[in-house]
């Protein structure tokens, strides 16, 4: 089988593939959180781990922190940081309610889709705000679309305690 | 910051970013696998769950399974697609020992890292052998690069499960 890909179609081609694993593992989520009841979030995903809302609102935080990170605008709700990046499940701290959390999952995503849908080829091989041009020269992966590469397997991992909530 | 990538430098870092993401997930394995007895992979991650040993025989199989999907070769281990993948950890089916599915997942890896440093850009923009021409012209993610980017979520996924090994 012979391709004769430009250059730049291999580029497209490469973006295509990361930004079609990142909505299929947020669907993989969706599909989950839509089989949870709040009550099943409110669990343990095994004895003495994370809970369902720990988790989601650890994903929706870590989602969210991509906006900045990406270049794109500040983030929805800077306050999940705090109680789902910082502190752990066991923290004490409140947590917003569960319909909260997955309102705001909803628009985290919303808003990644449409900048995503606007960011070019080129936008996704720049490196992210994390990066200093001098390390970027020399750990070229720490680009836009690594990160989003990143974040996916990060989902994945998550998403794989939390199914350990259907029973 | 002004970047002006060439199109085949755009492919490049895209290329990369994949590679990199697969590696960092794999060394957390390996990792994860050097804390972890053999009495602990017998364990299972969670009340009524896979167990350790067949996570990491699933894991190996589908890498395994890699090697005729990217067109490098024919399996290493075909053996383990029927224990591991067509049947599941409640199967009654005999087990490898643990020191032997420890050398597999150690070969398997190996020989796909040494594929995987002689491959072109182009190499990983073409389609997986899954797939057939006409479906690639509808669905242009399904290149080799998507199909890796996939199975670094799938052993993410598992990841987040064999985490919960650790006490």
């Amino acid at each position: 089988m012979t391709h004769t890909n430009t250059n730049t179609d291999q580029a497209e081609l490469l973006v295509r593939a990361v930004l079609h694993n990142w909505n299929l593992q947020n669907q993989r989520l969706d599909s989950l959180l839509g089989k949870l009841s709040d009550e099943d979030l409110a669990r343990e995903t095994a004895p003495g781990r994370n809970t369902g809302n720990w988790l989601l609102g650890h994903l929706t935080a870590v989602s969210d922190g991509m906006l900045p990170l990406l270049g794109l605008r500040e983030k929805l709700y800077p306050g999940l940081q705090h109680i789902f990046i910082d502190n752990s499940d066991k923290s004490g701290l409140e947590f917003p309610s569960t319909a909260d959390l997955r309102v705001f999952r909803k628009d985290v995503n919303l808003a990644l889709t449409e900048y995503f849908n606007g960011m070019s080829v080129q936008n996704w091989t720049e490196p992210h705000q994390a990066v200093t041009e001098e390390d970027f020269l020399k750990e070229p992966h720490r680009n836009r679309a690594g990160m989003l590469i990143n974040r996916t397997a990060h989902l994945s991992y998550h998403l794989g305690q939390l199914i350990y909530l259907i029973k």
